[in-house]
């Protein structure tokens, strides 16, 4: 099974509880590098709920479009730069200085979500990243973030 | 003990993971309207870590201060209408139309966060509030949001 791209994360920044493979309580969002965006599948539990029962609450929303986005950064970078992840280079992983999220429709819970981050660009240590959260084919939240290489 | 904003909202509007008295297995955060400003005090527990451990995850972040913008967005509403949460008229709930986080550095774990909206300005439906996070005195994320006054 083809690896995520947070599964290469450096060891000692894979605690992320939204996304991180060494945090054994979180969400272990896996986001992979497509031909041109990087995509991600995540059902969140029934009790992740927000005011009104049967929609995801916004902090899930936000959360996934925060992980996520952090590894679109990530895998926009490995392949500008002609590389792999988990090949012989340093790891590479990004944290998020800037997250916008427009709640766009009620999000419904019970339902595979597909995140999705296109590269917006690519300026030194900074990646934009544009991001989209749907549902059954409806987007139901967008973002933007900005997020920064983290120095080794 | 003062009841929150939160545990004035509706009963079929409370149960958001983040915030709702009615959803059992969330966080519950409490928000309360000061003399200019809603506060909110939240200490997330160890396993919501960022990829670094010891610092809280981006999304615990972004959660925290959409719930507790909605709430300041009520808080808010009720006093330039005079009113009081609790009182006859009502219940006042807000949703998240959108949300900007700046993550300005880490935030620590294990500390007691200190939760700030601010109001920035009231048009008929919609609010703007200012939001900031703060652990020992030191702001480590502000937030922008737009709240949606929900139609009863």
């Amino acid at each position: 099974m083809k690896k995520a791209i947070q599964d290469y994360y450096p060891e000692n920044f894979s605690h992320c509880y939204g996304c991180g493979k060494n945090n054994p309580d979180g969400h272990h969002l896996k986001s992979y590098l497509d031909s041109e965006e990087v995509v991600a599948r995540f059902t969140p539990a029934a009790k992740y709920t927000g005011g009104v029962p049967n929609h995801v609450y916004g902090g899930m929303v936000a959360s996934l479009l925060d992980c996520h986005g952090a590894a679109s950064a990530a895998g926009f970078t490995y392949r500008a730069q002609n590389r792999e992840p988990g090949d012989d280079g340093a790891p590479i992983r990004f944290v998020t200085a800037s997250l916008k999220v427009d709640y766009l429709r009620p999000t419904p819970i019970g339902v595979e979500l597909l995140l999705t981050g296109k590269l917006r660009s690519l300026e030194g240590r900074k990646v934009w990243v544009d991001l989209s959260l749907a549902a059954d084919g409806v987007t139901c939240a967008k973002g933007e973030m900005l997020a920064i290489l983290v120095r080794e």
